[in-house]
């Protein structure tokens, strides 16, 4: 089974929701869970940008193998460019296109 | 491919959130979006009153063909009615079972 | 149809969102939906604690008929084991794993 978790908040508790639950599905012992996914757009970007808070914990996740795609349009409105996000960050045009896509492969969807 | 937002959130930067990633799936330049559909409930029907701060840019979706399901349980709750929301706004009975109809129709979930 | 609600927000708002939209959908009348489960995990896991102010409304869900779900690996966190949950809740070794099963099956996602 794959999970894409939408990582569209701005509130830090949310987002903390967030990166434990891909960890905790990344580290499932029920041995189900084939992919995990974070796309992080709109207020989520923050909890990726390089030198916050969670950037140990989404390193942790990305050199574990777990794709973050972020939200090109978002990078724009926030005048913020690829190399302000924590490094092994991809972009995507737009996340909610993305989100979109995982759901129509077959993933479901998490927003915490 | 489809999508359904689920504006169900009392907060005014999460509805903001929900209208812009609907605008963003409707100007989408990857030519794969083919519906987008809004879907609201509980705190999010603030969000499609009359007279609202969003009412401009609910309008323009609209406008632009993007369907708005207002939850008729909710207006009951609330006290309001359908002349109460912006022009062009449909009701549903629920707008849960919308939200579940639509996803068995092949729709991709976010809720903002 | 079946519709799954991720009880994963410590918002007492958004608590009773989750819950009543677990009412409407167990008591809707057009018959088209089959069965409705509720995960609960992170700071949702507040709203099924006994005791709590959600506590009547959960049992009624209950003895209706809405399985409870309580995600294991946030009852260790939170230091909290299955007898401080309102009677009739099950756990479920992690919520979002639970929810990626339930998704799998055909259940529709909603996060109020």
């Amino acid at each position: 089974m794959q999970s894409v978790i939408h990582l569209v908040s701005g509130d830090g508790s949310e987002q903390q929701t967030a990166l434990a639950i891909a960890r905790n599905l990344l580290d499932d012992e029920s041995g189900t869970i084939d992919d995990v996914a974070v796309v992080a757009q709109a207020g989520g970007i923050e909890a990726i940008t390089a030198g916050g808070n969670e950037e140990e914990q989404v390193r942790s996740l990305i050199d574990d193998g777990v794709p973050f795609k972020a939200c090109s349009n978002t990078l724009d409105v926030m005048d913020l460019d690829e190399s302000d996000l924590i490094d092994g960050i991809e972009t995507v045009p737009e996340g909610a296109v993305e989100v979109t896509r995982l759901q129509n492969e077959g993933y479901a969807y998490m927003r915490p």
